[in-house]
């Protein structure tokens, strides 16, 4: 097992109407940047909601409303200037991880001198952050416990993430009633976004790593069974209650500890979805797999167990790579099965932009940990995929 | 699922030579209890490091060793008296649970305006702490992640748990290196401490925690395979490793979270073991069987389950109390295959004082969640276990 350090300091508020503690939970904070999407929290009353508890508690607040999927870093721009200009000290986040990520890059900017993007291409460190809390409304990225965030730039089509422990929320409140109202693929694209997170982790070098590959095939088991019922009935609460739960702890870096994971495929999802308006989670669908494959042979016993563990493949000795192979059919297939495209078809994206876009995902080097993937790799894996 | 909130602030240093580190990390603090047990860290040399890494890093630090499996209010009331006297700002804890535990109880009695056994006797509740950090030598308790405390007063044979968020340590380092010096007993008992706070966890009246139990499971299959590594080969240190993060995990609560555990077990085992000399995991490996059997019919399927997916009892239909008590039976002899006692006959232990225990055990009330059990049912138990 690898050295490791841990901690997540983020408090999770889960349940049935913990919505509506927001207010008393930011009670003391002097301005809060609400900062939201579009119409959808409107909608359903959330925001209606929100707004109440911050009132009746007292909260002075101000609002940022307007974030896109892939959210972008001219809005941030915009945040960040609010925040220095209106003196505010926490930022509550209400979506999902487009709405947290925003805010994350917003709570590091206001207390930057500089241009926040810089974190995002390595040319700076952040050294301290806003104080973020978020009320979440799809589980996906895991962003609601987790120290990272991923912004998009329009200039150069670029997107990027950036990794830093003064992220992490401070609290963040996981209501699963507030995922009712979303469509079918949205939850779809969350779920396979939250077992991308887990195959990231699963799929390591290090060695001697059982605990935490047994935690990550019990998060998967648990997708596995509940994934398919949130989509078959949108109003099953503790359906969506685990996969909720499943998706924060995909994310909170638990799993991740005495491994080294691999974030190749995020990556190259990443300049997909910068091109295309493709969602984030319906992008790894279809990289997944590819990658599996490509890399099946890397390690072909690690994928040997992920699919007698995780996808109840039959176990016999002779037979690794048939397995191994297997495995990863049925995690495409389960992909599938929800709704989500398997293939760059499926999305409409030809092999137009593939060689670009592995140009890019390997701009910084080569990508990934499992597997060091160079540019060939990459466009190997994007034709794959086609 | 059971509405919750988690949040575990502890940050786990994990790995090989991270003792090492303690002093750079108690940089700041004017001055340190560092608090211990008896020879056994100066023998292997842990103390002469630790004091090495103290001093170079400028702390200041005073000393109590002496902390005793079971540890005394005594040596507690010690404590409290010496932070108080020497203006104390950080307890370091070198040991087990034992002296982890101890450091706890004084960290909450140093800022407490009475006596500290208030709280473990419902009298009052713990407002604030000093600080707690600790470095690992047994995987066993959970202390090092946990908000909880289990003192043992001499007067009237009590043992008391107390729990705090004001307790949890501030950092924890756990270095598997360290345990391999520990005879296979201590091994074993550890390892019965951890199944134990799992399987307290695992059996709930709550419906609907199937992620959590799924995570209980992992860890109980991977205490299963490298708990008897672990007494087969003192020197295997990736076992070793396995078996103290699990220890970790088992005890810091994110398992039980959406669930309500049981804990009856753990009440029942105090009884005995503050009568006779008896080691907490040893009275564990005999109380529990005897309380999964007496219980195994209050929800016979969930017993299924477990035995299903933990212990590979194969299903069938029409056989459920079969399989769940087969179930109970691996487990069972899963500790006794450890060296452990699984009967209290095999700790010198008869039935004279069944019944004082019993009635001690519910001095307070019926104890237990997953059923609640009256002084009968725990004589009962107590009888099964004999």
């Amino acid at each position: 097992m690898e050295n490791f350090v841990f901690q997540n300091p983020t408090r999770i508020i889960f349940g049935k109407g913990t919505e509506n503690q927001v207010g008393s939970e930011l009670k003391g904070y002097k301005k809060v940047l609400l900062h939201y999407g579009g119409g959808s929290i409107k909608k359903s009353g959330l925001y209606e909601r929100v707004v109440k508890s911050l009132r009746e508690a007292g909260v002075d607040f101000i609002e940022l409303g307007g974030v896109k999927p892939n959210p972008s870093l001219d809005l941030v721009h915009e945040g960040v200037r609010m925040c220095r200009e209106q003196g505010v000290d926490m930022i509550l986040a209400v979506g999902g991880g487009s709405a947290i990520d925003s805010a994350k890059a917003i709570a590091m900017g206001a207390l930057y001198d500089g241009d926040v993007w810089d974190f995002f291409v390595q040319k700076g460190d952040c050294q301290a952050a806003l104080p973020v809390s978020t009320i979440l409304t799809i589980a996906a990225a895991g962003s609601e416990s987790s120290d990272s965030t991923v912004i998009s730039r329009a200039e150069g089509q670029m997107k990027r993430g950036y990794s830093s422990k003064h992220i992490y929320p401070k609290f963040s409140i996981l209501n699963p009633e507030l995922t009712e109202t979303l469509p079918a693929y949205q939850h779809a694209c969350g779920i396979a976004d939250m077992t991308a997170h887990l195959l990231e982790r699963y799929f390591t070098q290090a060695r001697q790593t059982d605990l935490s590959d047994r935690l990550i095939e019990a998060t998967l088991k648990t997708i596995q069974v509940y994934g398919p019922r949130v989509i078959a009935d949108l109003s099953d609460y503790e359906a969506r209650a685990e996969i909720m739960w499943a998706g924060c702890l995909a994310h909170n870096n638990l799993f991740g500890m005495g491994r080294i994971g691999d974030w190749a495929s995020h990556n190259i999802e990443h300049e997909i979805s910068a091109i295309y308006d493709v969602a984030h989670g319906a992008g790894l669908a279809v990289v997944f797999p590819a990658w599996l494959k490509y890399n099946h042979k890397v390690d072909l016993q690690r994928f040997v167990q992920f699919a007698v563990r995780v996808w109840d493949v039959d176990y016999a000795f002779g037979e690794p790579e048939r397995i191994a192979l297997e495995g990863i059919e049925r995690q495409k297939r389960f992909f599938k099965n929800l709704g989500l495209p398997v293939s760059l078809a499926d999305m409409n994206v030809n092999d137009q932009h593939l060689d670009a876009m592995a140009s890019k995902a390997v701009m910084f080097g080569p990508i990934g940990q499992f597997k060091k993937l160079n540019k060939e790799d990459v466009h190997n894996i994007l034709k794959l995929a086609l």
